[in-house]
């Protein structure tokens, strides 16, 4: 890093900014329909999301059985825990959003799709083939949970998204819109051209995996956590039970409110930064 | 990287300091009154608190339901843990410094926020419009999880912090000094210009997140761990009981004697190396 | 970083690529074999798969001894749980690759050298001293673990990978081949010369580790996790048990074809990539 | 990071060497004595290791007295558990070394200074001084744990090393042998200068940190994980046991044996490696 260079670029930056935003995505854009990289990207799509559902189904499933106490052998601790849960889910973000970041923007969620769709970085067309992507895969990530382990997949709750007994709709549907909102924060935070032009694009995985960590911590024991759309989708369409249908609107409404508020608040700051003048300030940074 | 001139660099280095220290802040900063990135910083400082306490508190109180051995269905192993709850507190402090650290500097904690003023990094005003942002983001956040679920909430201890019972007045201010000067600490060095002035500001967030995660995991048996006043507040305000009121002074006493302290070793030792000469040195480093 | 340059270069890129391919390693590459750097590479392999076993089985068999609720003094919650054995194996794979990629690529798993060879990143030579290597270094890392601690050894099962009761034959080989493609194909994104062109090089060995952490989170209640033909054959050998032996086929045809499968995807969208043109998109990039 | 250069430079090397090795440390170096930031650096040991003790040691207190059946109100599932204790150490040396590496080099641990001694990294003075601090820290930091706790701290074991029942005197050293080993070898690998020409110093504190950690998995059942003489020291002094003195040397020799042979290894092959030439090769590297 040439750092005299960046130092200075950064101390200064009184009212030149010094990055480049890109311009919005059109809504419609032709041209991108005849590319291979938009196929190649909703393959990508489509491949993280089942492995996804794949690894974190098969934790969940792995786990109620080994603290089956009606089993003998199995015990109350046995098993990864609610935290190895969380990690599964956590964990597998970072890793599938670092291996297709560079292909397809590394999603793997209709509702961070909604998100930067809402915020013009995406097509319509794009967003609606990597949604679909994204439910197909997630089906067929499940189905193989299913497919592999009928017997125990059923018995164990088939991973799907329910309000849990003693919270409300209305708490389920909040926990699902904040939950949301904290990932599509830290996807849109990453993301940010200002940031994008400062560091080396090495760490944002990172982050957005924790993001997914931290509210699977908090909101398994509300909901078992959806803010993914096609997460919960997939679930329900494999395990196919009927408190898991008769909820499944909450796992739709909620996280698309939720990465709503987040595209709002980050563009309204950038708008007023935009007519307001110096477009951010660093001398209190605590130097990220 | 441009390695050559990196090395180079670091190797010379003998007498002429290789990087610009900032100015320090003024007390009060008529001209920053007047822009729209101080009121930016101060929103985000609100929104990230009361995330952090919304998630940290949900955690607390989803993990003491399912360990809950009067409701049937659930086990001693059946939430997240201990551990879980310390990853909570310091996964949040780590995706959240790494959203707000060029908005706001990514405080969210008054501590920090004091210890940064001691050093003169940021402005009193500053200081103290971020210090009441983040007690009002806490109280919020704290009021989300009580609005949502008030039965668990109140049955469950609210997130409060208190002195545990076998614990003197004593220790609990010594655990909350030092555990908040390991956090003022991590803060310092990983926002130290020399540091800044030769990695790519990337990993910043996730050392100030793990000095929030292991303190967690040496006090939580002590006090509950506060290291930052508005989450002491917030969680007292909201769950409004005597004994937590009774012991809110420790969690403001005790962290800001802790940021102080990290904030003198930080100067003095500046101070010392200003006066004799040659800033640090890196021969026996482990290269970091 | 020279960022404006970085970023020019990133959001042209229509046609022309702006990474170089490395040339496809020949099969026999005779000039490797009289040069020191492929028999450090070798012992490099050796060492770090000896260290990768040792280190994980004896965190096994700790684990299972702690929980032996037939001793006094131990309980069922003593031990670093199924989720601290998941830890031990993917951070063992962390710190190895970041230790021993300079070196020799940091492999320290046939299936993986199967995979890169495949690719045509490594000769058949190499590929060849490494599984050797590989092998022998975890028949002596588990040999060390029964050397200084034979009882326990042989009475918790030696850290061999069988398929668990109740899970079919196919089920097993089913989880064998998907987690070693979820293993390989992050070795194949963290190693694509488009990455390396465009970040640091210092990321790579997070999330190969953090593939092999959540592939044992989901796993371990399956087969006990293989996705590593050397860390199967070496507890099979030490071990030296019937069920271990006749199970051992599934442990390398399982990695083989996962690696297989990895290899073959990566190459065809490569494949495609390169008759249709433009390599690779960035517009909805989440910035990685 | 200018990649073209970069990549060239990797990519040729064929008998250049692209870096440049600091000569070796003088065993006596008199006008280091001079200089205010070797002692600057003594400093940072001292506080870094007291920090490292009295974190650790609280956290094992804290997990004994949580899972203390005798005492109602707690239960064997309540505590962190032995994975908690595990990341306390090797989370704590993440964020130490990160602290102190522009300063003293970030070693906390005798056996760390002893291995970079030998590889000629450190002068002997500096060597002596260092490993002086990190024993007196060591101690002062366990002593803030018994000063604040006295009746915890004693019952609990006062977090001092020793062979656990079961084990013998020769696996407790041999443990320790190897997994000083682990750590002294990531440590090499991190600091080694053809690493550092090439990344960017970020990512050292982190495999450190994550060594000392899987260490911690593996040998906490067998001697309670020393590796650290300075760890050992000062929880034997505060504790004052019969049994923990008597085992006190183990944690002497067998951690200084491990560093040694470390050394070692890492010193052969770099000097096997300038005398047959290309110092090492990157084609078939996992891209690190």
């Amino acid at each position: 890093m040439g750092k005299e260079v960046d130092v200075s670029t950064l101390e200064s930056g009184g009212g030149a900014r010094d990055y480049v935003d890109p311009a919005p995505a059109p809504l419609v854009d032709v041209d991108e329909l005849g590319k291979w990289s938009l196929y190649r990207a909703v393959i990508a799509e489509f491949v993280a999301t089942l492995l996804f559902l794949y690894i974190t189904v098969l934790t969940v499933i792995g786990y109620k059985h080994q603290t089956d106490t009606n089993i003998s052998g199995t015990d109350a601790c046995g098993g990864v825990g609610i935290l190895g849960i969380a990690w599964a889910f956590g964990g597998m973000i970072f890793i599938l959003v670092y291996c297709t970041a560079g292909i397809s923007g590394g999603h793997i969620n209709p509702a961070v799709t909604f998100g930067l769709f809402l915020a013009r970085k995406v097509s319509l067309v794009r967003a609606v083939l990597y949604m679909a992507a994204q439910c197909l895969g997630a089906i067929c990530g499940v189905a193989l949970v299913k497919g592999f382990q009928s017997g125990f997949y059923g018995r164990y709750g088939g991973g799907a998204n329910e309000v849990s007994d003693g919270y409300s709709t209305g708490t389920g549907l909040a926990a699902e819109i904040i939950g949301t909102f904290v990932l599509v924060y830290t996807v849109f935070s990453a993301t940010d051209p200002k940031r994008n032009a400062r560091d080396s694009h090495v760490l944002a995985p990172l982050p957005i995996g924790f993001a997914v960590f931290m509210v699977h911590l908090a909101t398994i024991p509300v909901t078992g956590t959806g803010i993914n759309p096609a997460r919960s989708l997939g679930a329900a369409v494999v395990y196919n039970n009927s408190k898991a249908w008769s909820d499944q609107w909450i796992f739709w409404v909620g996280p698309f409110i939720g990465a709503a508020i987040a595209a709002l608040y980050h563009q309204i700051a950038d708008l007023v930064v935009d007519i307001l003048g110096r477009p951010w300030m660093r001398s209190s940074s605590t130097g990220v």
